[in-house]
């Protein structure tokens, strides 16, 4: 017989035949105990529907591994081997935070994430999907923020490909761009949900759509909750969410790509209080055995991210005029890498979160990430056809995602993980590198002019060293040599905003 | 003989013969009584040199005044009268604060001080010097901010035309880009002044420049303390001091369209305490009768702008971000009008406050006018010859000021005499009229979106009364009608940043 084997930090699964009376969901359990010779993990594995339970395991070593399936599922135990191989080429893991405000691979490779938002992408028909994920690749976006449950709102009031739960929903020919926030208001009447069964299909979609974007090196920022529903996903009991959640964790935690958002926008999902987060967060820590990347991210207020099970800030600004500018300011405060994960969307639709021009979305690009955070894209031109990059993914329209890539290969070096803010001058953003001696060995810096547009810069280091002076346009993606320099030197620049110098020992 | 007629708010000034031995400057007295039917003034005079004492007065009411002239400079009093008669067409008197946070001329005329800054543009020649009267004619400028001493500075390196006291400056060939700062530094050797002998060419030329201000309807903001200094005329003793200020109070304060700013950045006279600046500020209260305009200009921190002789705040804005955005919080503040005296220069020199373009500027102004304030400008556009008019007046080369006489004639339809800011949404800034009743009679809204470009807006108002809609374009100078309307409505925008819209009842 041929050996079971499967790459390091693939998904080891097994589809296993079991109870199906009463309601599967809630009334047998399965678990799964996985020992290879550096771990020995726990997992909870979960009903897929039609009479078969399924389990998966990511392994984090290479070698053997042993499986036991247990479980009130079957009147049988499962168990088994299978063999864990090195990891092909474009898998270097799940990724971690590193060197406290920045992120890397398992492997070690560092990873500087620069996403977007799509809510709810994979709630489209498969031709838009397609095209998002076209999109997100030209773009180069290494992440992106969806929601599990489908989303009601402006430009959100269509149905859903599928629902989460068994059940019908309300008629949702009664919505009109006026109405729609009343029905957000009351939900109730109309709904016919059972929050006991997961309905498997929509899991599975999901499922589907985090395993291409794995495919594509992209994270999957899987916003858990949100406040934008008429179906009361959003209001279920304590009971139907511990069932929600836990069906969530088992069902996505193995693919390594995955990161938790427990909410977008926490602070206005009037039904829950911080005590459910709190528990939301426990179950995740009990139930994800790989410790996957957790964040929850606010409308006004933000999260007390110094909470210990919070991996890193997933902010939204609280300011119409500052955002990305104080991203210095928040790591210092909370101690964690940074986030932006809404800093506005480069569109033109009706509210102020969602018409900054292109300029001004790659501006706040670059003042989070020389201050050594990491912002997040987003997109909601009107059209026609009212399908916004934001909700629904599709085609990009605007500006400033061909400006992304460029940014991330000069994030990639950066010397080390990334960037700190250092205050040298009033008037330009200067970041180096958070290590301190790649930082000194070096001597890199950048510097970020933002909206100002200097003629030239007078720069004055130390009349030993020779330094290297390059001179980025952010906006038109060059980068051009300034000659090498000592002591005090001038390096013209375009005047022009939007300007960056790169200073490096020569 | 003919009767000696003055307009009302204009000058009657005398010429006296009087003492010369000594120093005249110090040795002596000059001081008048001027009575009409409603005012019984005192006032100074001062020594013009060449053996010729002046002494100046600025009637407030029409019809006839006595006067009597005495003191040390002559054995003789000098007494007679002069009729005033109706101020001309243009004369419409000084500006007073009104409305608690906006301005007015002594006729009751409101008064939106929109203004500029050329700190020497008086020490030019002549030739700049009509220029920079013709561009300030030409932007429609109401007033300009400038020292009456002279500036060393980056840009500035060369000779005044006159100096404010007898003597002899250093040799300013000596003087690099790189090495000014040293001598500002360290005023020492090589300048040789009298602080005791007030030079009057310079005043006389001063005065000069004040009355062709006033005859273009230009206020004249006189900056009287500077810290840019390599005379030493930053550094004078207290004694020296006092008696320039007052005879710079004795010349100029009879001048209707004279303001006092007490320093350009205060915080930066080394020299100086905040006991000088109350002192100085003593001064004025004591021999300035017409009671003028007085503020103090910071360069870090603000003066305590509550101290009962500031008359309004002349601002510098303290962040990089945020200056014009806080007006409406400075004004609660304070509790007196904002002048924002400097919101960054439009133009491309090297430091962070001279480079913002033309399109940050204008937005920084609609920025200060919606929430009460009023913005001024400037410019600093590297050229050849090194003439920026934020020193050396002149040409006009950016794009700002051809937008500021837009900006005044929507300020002149504001019912009563100013905006004050509304928080009534998140994403726009709201400006109603000062004056409730104006408020609650028109209805009139001012909204304006920045840098954000919504494709619509939609407003609800009640749903009785009919409202006009108007579209503001910033920067291309347009009003376009958008229709009548009642209750929750639709306007239809450019999808531009720079968009304003105006409600007022129909």
């Amino acid at each position: 017989m041929e050996q079971l084997t499967v790459e390091k930090w693939g998904v080891f699964e097994l589809a296993l035949p079991g109870k199906t009376d009463g309601n599967p969901f809630t009334d047998y359990t399965i678990r799964g105990r996985f020992e290879g010779r550096h771990e020995d993990v726990m997992v909870t594995g979960f009903y897929d529907g039609d009479g078969i339970w399924r389990i998966r395991f990511m392994p984090s070593f290479t070698g053997e591994y042993r499986y036991t399936v247990f479980g009130s599922f079957s009147e049988r135990e499962t168990s088994g081997s299978f063999h864990v191989r090195e990891a092909s080429e474009d898998n270097r893991g799940p990724v971690r935070v590193a060197a406290k405000y920045h992120f890397a691979y398992a492997d070690g490779t560092p990873f500087y994430p620069l996403g977007t938002t799509c809510y709810v992408w994979t709630q489209q028909p498969d031709g838009r999907i397609t095209e998002t994920l076209r999109s997100l690749k030209e773009a180069r976006f290494n992440k992106i923020r969806f929601c599990v449950l489908p989303k009601h709102y402006d430009y959100n009031l269509g149905e859903p490909r599928t629902y989460p739960f068994e059940g019908v929903p309300m008629d949702s020919s009664v919505l009109t761009k006026e109405n729609f926030r009343d029905y957000a208001e009351h939900i109730d009447e109309g709904n016919r949900f059972d929050f006991s069964r997961p309905n498997p299909e929509h899991f599975r979609h999901l499922e589907k759509c985090i395993l291409a974007l794995q495919e594509a090196g992209v994270e999957a920022d899987l916003i858990v909750m949100h406040p934008y529903d008429r179906w009361g996903f959003s209001r279920m009991s304590r009971e139907a969410d511990d069932l929600y959640w836990r069906y969530v964790i088992a069902r996505f935690s193995a693919f390594r790509n995955v990161w938790w958002s427990l909410a977008n926008e926490y602070d206005i999902l009037k039904a829950k209080t911080e005590e459910d987060w709190e528990h939301y967060a426990g179950l995740l820590l009990q139930e994800d055995p790989y410790g996957r990347l957790r964040s929850i991210h606010n409308c006004f207020s933000f999260y007390d991210h110094t909470r210990p099970w919070i991996t890193h800030c997933s902010i939204q600004r609280q300011e119409l005029y500052r955002g990305a500018e104080l991203t210095h300011e928040w790591r210092e405060q909370f101690g964690k890498p940074v986030v932006l994960d809404e800093i506005a969307y480069e569109g033109d639709i009706q509210h102020g979160w969602g018409n900054i021009t292109g300029e001004e979305m790659v501006r706040r690009f670059w003042e989070g990430a020389v201050r050594g955070g990491y912002p997040g894209h987003g997109e909601t031109f009107l059209n026609r056809e009212e399908i916004l990059w934001w909700s629904h993914g599709g085609k990009l329209r605007g500006e400033s995602w061909k400006r992304v890539g460029f940014l991330l290969d000069i994030l990639r070096e950066v010397p080390g993980h990334g960037l700190k803010y250092l205050p040298a001058e009033w008037d330009s953003v200067c970041g180096i590198p958070e290590d301190e001696t790649a930082a000194q060995e070096t001597g890199y810096r950048l510097y970020y002019y933002s909206f100002m547009r200097p003629s030239f810069r007078v720069f004055r280091f130390d009349g030993d060293t020779l330094y290297r002076a390059e001179v980025i346009d952010t906006w038109n993606m060059t980068v051009s040599d300034a000659g090498t320099h000592r002591g005090q030197f001038r390096v013209d620049l375009p005047a022009r905003p939007y300007i960056a110098v790169r200073i490096t020992k020569a």
